[in-house]
């Protein structure tokens, strides 16, 4: 019998949407446990013994103990649950993978994460209108890289790398979908990138890992 | 024969220094091209088309094609040069050696590079005063970070996890060395990682990859 999964989550959270699609193309299931970060439930004690950092995901795999980190739980899984792979054979395909899933999750979402985002408004004291200027321009700066990287690589295809979704696409679709919902990015820059997102989000494992899809999401309407 | 490896670098990047530091441990040679990120030399076409983030470190083994993103490649290194092995065996230690990586690599270090310090000062128009702030600020959040998940763990050992340097402790050198280098932090509150930083200078691949000891650093005295 499988061990239990838990995974600590929040809707919007780029970093836990990434995730729950690599846990639904590997076919696991995971109970989802909610902590409102605008109501700042991840600062409570007990769940900063399991995650230090206060933020989401945190993931549990039978006895633990507890993993952070989205890219750092990525790579657990891949080594765990090796099928179906999220990273290609070929090494340098494999730095590849990785190198456009961390343009967007590392050079991109932490600049724009809730800690930041009030520190800059609240100790730094910067106006809304210039956050909201400054997360988009990381999102665009992000989005315009992968673009770049895509456009010109032979080995893009249906997805990021070739026609099966990975590590590089389960990190592109939660940034576009930041995009879109922030400001309603306007992808026609941007084909490539515009392309995967919508063959990812005809997945069943991208669809229903969606913010709006969630159970903590507000209800729509 | 080895296949050549060149490295684009500059003196004082942290994620450079990840990748000196990688090499060295793996006992491989790299031909070390400067770039001067004050001056904006990464922005220049040859360049931006091995690296579209016109940032650095850029990696190239044999024929190519360039690799970027310092994570990226210390997984490349890692899986095309075993031994000796940066990661653990046991597939949770290494997703915690990653976290400890990640904790500073994409929570921290992203926040304070050159691109961010000049959108934060020019764009946004924020004193120089606030800028120190800023970089102080996460600097301090990821070594308390650091310390309360290194203390805590059983793992923990001369270097971060165990007796052997390691992906973590690529990480953390060049983020205590920058917070010790801009703000001259003080590492009494963090008795963990001052000492694990310590043995880790002590080791001849780290002491050699440090910035003041890159040909592209400003001469002492």
């Amino acid at each position: 019998m499988a061990a239990k999964v838990t995974l600590y989550s929040y809707w919007r959270s780029q970093a836990a949407f990434r995730v729950r699609i690599a846990l639904a193309l590997k076919g696991m299931k995971a109970e989802i446990v909610s902590l409102d970060l605008m109501k700042g439930e991840q600062f409570g004690e007990g769940y900063r013994a399991l995650n230090p950092e206060a933020a989401v995901p945190t993931l549990i795999e039978g006895e633990g103990p507890p993993m952070i980190q989205s890219l750092a739980i990525l790579e657990y899984l891949e080594e765990t649950h090796p099928e179906p792979p999220l990273l290609p054979k070929d090494p340098r395909a494999r730095a590849h993978a990785r190198a456009l899933g961390q343009v967007v999750a590392a050079d991109v979402h932490p600049l724009i994460v809730p800690r930041v985002r009030q520190y800059l408004t609240g100790d730094l004291g910067l106006p809304e209108a210039k956050l909201r200027k400054w997360r988009e321009h990381w999102l665009e700066t992000g989005t315009r890289t992968l673009e770049t990287m895509l456009a010109r690589d032979a080995r893009t295809g249906r997805f990021c790398i070739g026609d099966t979704p990975g590590y590089a696409d389960v990190c592109l679709v939660p940034h576009v979908a930041t995009a879109r919902m922030l400001y309603q990015a306007d992808l026609a820059k941007y084909p490539t990138v515009a392309r995967i997102f919508e063959a990812c989000m005809a997945q069943d494992a991208f669809a229903a890992a969606q913010p709006v899809h969630q159970p903590d999401a507000p209800l729509a309407g």
